[in-house]
């Protein structure tokens, strides 16, 4: 492994002109959802490509049918090092109500903060311009002490990460000879806490269902109706309430189909992170785990399938009272699936579900609303031992291998489409506030985060 | 008893002129409910004094915080007959959407429907403005023939039914003395059907509650949290389908305490209307009763009570999907009453149910709508039985007692306030769209109901 020390000191030497470039790209306004901001996007990939041009990448903006991509390419130091695709999105969210930033959301800063801490504020210092960043200042240390890469690096930056993603399965198709690699490192992701780096190696799997329950053909008076005609609120309930049996278990036929138990030394692991029910549920008021009981709330939201309603509507719901039976209710029920759930079979079985509790003459219409496998990556791979080693060196607690109760598609993708895994590694925190008013990222995770891929590059690299 | 030939001979012969006075008052549009027709509401009521003063009623305008009331007496021509109070409102419905009207709704007329029959269009001509001219037309009838009435009567005109009655309950509470009457007639119900006469015998109570399920401190996002934190949604959900145990009962504690069943024989009555579950709700739509097993249709809206969710609302609930976990969740829930049901305790019971189901750190709010107790009229008084036998001599089927799902406030007022029960007959068919635009009266209603009365107050009066 080469020296990484003058690399390491280079980066951070670099940080005062490595703020100043995020600076630059926080103040390009590139929200991909709205269109009127189509010019910055396409400058914000500019951008990037002259950047990248600067440290020996073959780079270019890549046109789709919406906002750009940006690939390049760098040959690095050695051809029988691994072969790495790093992604990250310059796609920032809109930024209302700008009434409740305290700064200008692109014009970013280093500020204090509580705890002696400091931060850079401003739209997608965080998510992610911050964090694809941290990649490319550590290329550049490498380069302008080693004078290139250790290995062979591919970057795929894209513009539309906060609008969908509609151009990426078509672009990974079209190029897939091109971004294919070793395996992809993608930065978008949080650390367990601020002084715990972390690698995510779950990303559990979503199926969206909405239904529908008609009775009579138009609402009815309770009164002359009531405890006679169909009541669609009443099936709809009885619908969900059915949904978890007394253990939290999800009721559906063959559900837990591809679910594993989580190795037992991955569920010690996560009870030494010390989250208790107390601690995660008790930052948004609640202290009791809900779902399948005797399991952690980590083992939870990380590593088990659920059934959740995230939205039910039906009759009359203004002020005040009117005595309706309703003629149709509906709910929006999603699905979180881990393992090898497969998202076509549990979709068949919730609508068979649903059919059977309907009754003859009243009717239910279904309308999916995606559908997504689980991901889990290996616990055990030579590439997460390497990168969680790399990591630990840097950060003052051991890295941790952590579940995802969330989706990041990419991932997926690269898996389905490119035949590659990917390394979950990011800086951010969750308090960050990504996606709302005051995003800011750690200027500590800012320099940190350059380091820490300073260390992984150089491990992967290493024979 | 009076030869009442030559008074039903002279009611026939009034019609076309009845008709005119009913258009008269018809065409003043007394819309309660909207301040703009405040003058037209007195009009109506200063209208209704002039008619009943030409028939030798003592009869006057009464000022109240809302509209007027109208108070009327007439001694009668025995002193040993009972004492009547008749009740009618001579308020209306708005008429939007006016688009939807046929014609205008205050230039009422008579005009050819299918089937043969002859209906009387306009806003009021069946709710309330020609009901109760059946029952001024009635005494026009008497009046003209005999020169006075068969009995004592005491007419009250109410301008506010339409909008709450808020000026009711303290009005007969002040004029207690002069309203009090042996027993009081209301004619603002519906035949069983256009041939067959009916007498409401029931009426169901009612408890509306609305609750307010509260989880997190903030809408969730489900990836996060989803299996781990509470989903009031869920727990809405359990409440709502623990209401009712497989057979359709009510599972409150002591919900059925004071229910008591039907008499056979006016159940075997029921029967022989022939509505079968087919008939009442084919016509929205649907074909298997809901509710209480083994119970007919009429039986479950006329003589059981019920827990209905009346409407339902929690979490997303716009287009497409949002993978949340809703901070709160809510339902409006509706009891009808019956018997000897007390409101207080069916809430009561209905509070301590919810609150055993709701998590230690979930909360619950509740809001109280209305609660009044069903009312049950004899089903054998003498009263009623010669209310029924003077109704079957004018129809060509005998009277039937039925029950209403529905309340109808006033009665339980002059039960509670005056100690008097109620009789209440009324001519309306159900497709005469009251409170819809195209509102009509039958004809036949007007002219058959004016001479339903004579045929009452003759049975009424005699020795």
């Amino acid at each position: 492994m080469t020296n990484i020390l003058p690399v390491l000191d280079r980066a951070s030497a670099g940080i005062p002109a490595s703020l100043e470039r995020l600076f630059e790209l926080v103040r390009i306004k590139s929200i991909s959802t709205d269109p009127a901001f189509k010019a910055d996007c396409r400058k914000a990939a500019e951008w990037l490509v002259t950047e990248l041009r600067s440290l020996g990448f073959d780079a270019t903006v890549r046109d789709t049918p919406g906002h750009p991509m940006v690939v390049a390419h760098h040959d690095g130091a050695r051809a029988d090092a691994p072969h790495v695709l790093f992604y990250g999105h310059y796609d920032v969210q809109p930024v209302d109500p700008l009434n409740l930033w305290d700064h200008d959301p692109f014009e970013p800063a280093v500020r204090d903060a509580e705890g002696g801490r400091r931060i850079i504020t401003g739209r997608g210092t965080s998510d992610d311009k911050g964090q694809l960043l941290t990649f490319v200042e550590a290329c550049r240390a490498y380069k302008e002490t080693a004078g290139t890469l250790p290995c062979r690096v591919t970057i795929l930056f894209e513009g539309e990460e906060e609008s969908g993603s509609p151009s990426l399965k078509p672009f990974l198709e079209a190029n897939a000879a091109e971004l294919k690699a070793d395996f992809a490192l993608v930065c978008d992701t949080s650390m367990w806490d601020a002084d715990t780096p972390a690698i995510s190696a779950g990303l559990r799997g979503l199926v969206g269902e909405e239904i529908v329950i008609k009775a009579a053909d138009r609402d009815l008076h309770s009164g002359y109706f009531g405890g006679a005609a169909a009541n669609p609120i009443h099936i709809l309930s009885d619908i969900l309430a059915g949904l978890h049996d007394e253990t939290g278990r999800v009721t559906l036929d063959g559900f837990y189909e591809g679910v594993e138990e989580t190795p037992t030394q991955i569920k010690a692991a996560w009870e030494k992170l010390g989250s208790s029910a107390e601690s995660l549920l008790g930052e948004v008021g609640l202290s009791i785990p809900s779902g399948e009981k005797g399991r952690s709330v980590l083992e939870l939201t990380w590593a088990r399938p659920t059934a959740e309603v995230n939205g039910i509507t039906g009759g009359y719901t203004g002020e005040g009272f009117k005595t309706v039976i309703a003629a149709e209710a509906s709910a929006k029920v999603s699905f979180r699936l881990v393992g090898k759930q497969d998202p076509a079979k549990i979709r068949d079985a919730f609508r068979a579900y649903v059919r059977s509790k309907v009754p003859a003459d009243c009717s239910v219409s279904f309308h999916a609303h995606g559908g997504s496998p689980a991901i889990q990556l290996p616990y055990d791979s030579a590439l997460l031992e390497k990168a969680k080693s790399a990591l630990s060196d840097e950060w003052p607690k051991p890295a941790v291998v952590i579940g995802m109760g969330g989706s990041i598609p990419i991932v997926g993708d690269f898996q389905k489409m490119l035949g590659m895994e990917s390394l979950l590694v990011g800086f951010a925190l969750s308090d960050d506030r990504i996606h709302s008013p005051n995003e800011k990222y750690e200027l500590r995770s800012f320099e940190k985060g350059i380091r820490s891929w300073v260390r992984i590059l150089s491990a992967l690299a290493a024979r």
